[in-house]
């Protein structure tokens, strides 16, 4: 145990799962819930088919893993990748609508869904655009039981979450590079992503132990989150998850679901 | 009140609702909930967008309408009415999404999900297909709750609900032919529906107060239902449905939703 | 004839045909197709199903109206109002995608795809964003044939189709307001919409005739435009349609599709 | 050269490709198209994104691959692959919809669609389904151009065609059981599919060269095809094709693609 381990917070890893469609797969789901403590599980409306979604939901249960609702815009041709204009009203009765649909298969499996987590386009859409970021709030106070939000901190989605009084669990991200503001750089640019899996696990330690990252203009960023967030749907991911979460623990540092 | 209301057993009326999608609409949803005890909401496989199906469950829980869901083949195109190959699994998986999708809607609306209808294409082959009227019954099991099933009273569906160990509701279609072996005229026939809104009155009194119909062969048929249909989606429907409630109320027969 | 018709240049009268999917309808194609000289037939994105585009081609076809493409974002939840931050390489496949597909049935009619007009959001989007606008005309281009492009006159869409060597063709929108910038007025406001059946054939005849137009504030702004566009999808749709087209041959305008 | 190679009629490879939608991809169509003559380009009804089917009719025109419609039931959750009652005129202007479709995209890579292979459920149906299989030829005939129809010999779709003055290929499959029939043995049966990549070879060989094969009794069955269909969507699917491209080469049997 290294003097990372004193007093370290636990931290939780999460990552998106159920993103195949019928016959196309995409997450190798089974491995990934062998290593993360959340599952972002697909809701159908960028991915994830119904008996996806109920396999999902099994293994989780079955392994103690959290359930979270990975809620999007209705949008399978792109991936919920492109931002769209949502009426509020529809967009939050989309977001209830996907997170009744996913409690269903949590509940058969002796589990339940615990927090929401907004996808690709909405995610991002959610951290600047005030409306929207409230619409996804709305819908999850429409789905009832004041589910916690899984989100980038400082964002509107997490500022109006609280003020509606839900939950808020800040996130960071161990493989993509920040700002010396504490944004994420924007994948249009080349280095937005930490390749070395080495780092990716250096990044994860320090994050988890000191809430600290070193920016692309190599200052020191603080970052507070509670949850590391690992990329699922990449060639390698299931190592590179693996030896995020081995070095976390020969750190000392306590790997668990936030409460 | 005449003697049909001797000892009449109450009589719920149940017709469609939410049948339109985004921009589209069909069914008169207010309207129809003036008059029916039992709302079949769409969940959005063949019609029913999610704002819809908010709206709908918050009409009908103000009138304490009883929501239920109809749940259908993934067709949009084709309005669930064109009977589709779909794998047992895959079915129920799909069954439970759509009821726990709506659940969420009518929970928001201080109402719950009481009943499950199949829709078009999936109410007619779990009729005779015992595969699919399974897969219709596992996918209820897993949204749980034991939800009673609204279906033709000797069908597969039924049994296989009974089996399940889920109350059944037998309906009676009081603008459809019947053979004489209390199965309706297939839609394919000219003499399928009853247009004259008179004869479909006194079908309906008839149905309520002493469970019998005259086939079109002019025989007299035991059609034993707790639920008569309505249509809704038809020119007039709203108009109907209130003849035949005023008809039903007018012979004493008690309208109410089933237990 | 009044003077209006001294030399008058010939209008044309353009309408969206075929919107409806599956079990919904929305426009009344058979009537409106009586009216207007050129069909934006909907290509199965924000509405329009294979079968009804076929059935408007052989309606237009039989009537001598010209067909034309509306091409849409992909999105029948939102009939295309929605707009979508679609990849350019991504929008003009789908583009072209739509114009294919709808040229098969003005073929088979023994017409053709004679023009494209973006609908919705995405016309919305591309009057003033260059990036879309040039993956429309993209689109138009794979698809071959040079196809004229409808839209508003001094949009970034028409621009890119000129620079591109596709023919642009202008409309205006009699029943919309104009600022004194000659755009339209938002949808948002109130007074978006020109209600008055008697003010819309007004615009419509001065419009045709003189290329101009009383804005919200009161000036007269030039507007010049080839094509008028009347609305399909509205109550009383098809009689203001039938008003517009009487006024403007009673004004002795020749109404008549662009070459 | 073998004495196999004695008068040797050309034979064509075929495999389905583009069967990704969006982020999902599923066949390695770059590399599929070094090995075979003739894509089958799926069309957005059960896979086939615009974007892929763009590329993929980039790719085979590059390299002189024909390129095929893979026409299917609008069913991307299950692939094409769960049977659907679609009625006679709604299929056939589906089919048509997606020759349309793709006519463009072949158009724009200098080659053109030249012929139609249903996908599936679509296309195990139209081996039986007298109704079904008229609807898909309709569905050509509308498309226009008398394109070829690639299918099973004997099938209900090849009369169809053959009455309707449609030119048939038939195809057979290297790596599935036939009975002595000569039919398929049904994917449900645990010998349906020859796994050994020397018998494939073995096989292709044979059916190419003699025009038989061998039945799951041991039988010798006359198998007539012009077309040996290989399958895209296995892991060695590349590996394979490869090895019965070079079998049939090294047989002196010219590997090309139907007039």
């Amino acid at each position: 145990m290294t003097d990372d381990a004193q007093n370290a917070a636990p931290i939780d890893l999460n990552a998106d799962l159920g993103e195949g469609f019928g016959r196309w797969t995409l997450t190798d789901d089974e491995q990934l819930l062998t290593v993360v403590t959340s599952a972002n599980v697909a809701c159908g409306f960028h991915a994830g088919d119904p008996r996806t979604m109920r396999r999902v939901c099994e293994l989780a249960a079955a392994r103690g893993v959290r359930i979270g609702a990975q809620v999007s815009y209705r949008d399978l041709a792109g991936f919920g990748r492109r931002a769209m204009d949502v009426p509020p009203d529809d967009l939050a009765s989309e977001v209830a609508y996907q997170i009744g649909a996913l409690e269903v298969f949590a509940r058969a499996a002796g589990s339940a869904v615990s927090y929401v987590k907004p996808h690709g386009a909405l995610y991002n859409r959610a951290v600047h655009d005030e409306e929207q970021a409230e619409a996804v709030v709305a819908g999850v106070r429409l789905a009832g039981g004041a589910l916690p939000v899984l989100g980038l901190p400082g964002s509107r989605l997490h500022a109006a979450a609280e003020r509606a009084g839900l939950p808020v669990v800040a996130e960071a991200f161990a493989d993509r590079a920040y700002t010396r503001d504490g944004t994420l750089v924007p994948r249009t640019r080349a280095d937005a992503v930490v390749i070395d899996p080495e780092a990716v696990v250096r990044r994860s330690v320090r994050l988890a132990a000191h809430h600290e990252v070193t920016s692309v203009d190599g200052d020191t960023v603080a970052v507070k989150a509670r949850s590391l967030c690992l990329h699922g749907d990449t060639p390698g991911a299931v190592r590179l998850a693996r030896r995020v979460r081995a070095g976390l623990e020969e750190a000392g540092i306590p790997v668990a679901a936030f409460a």
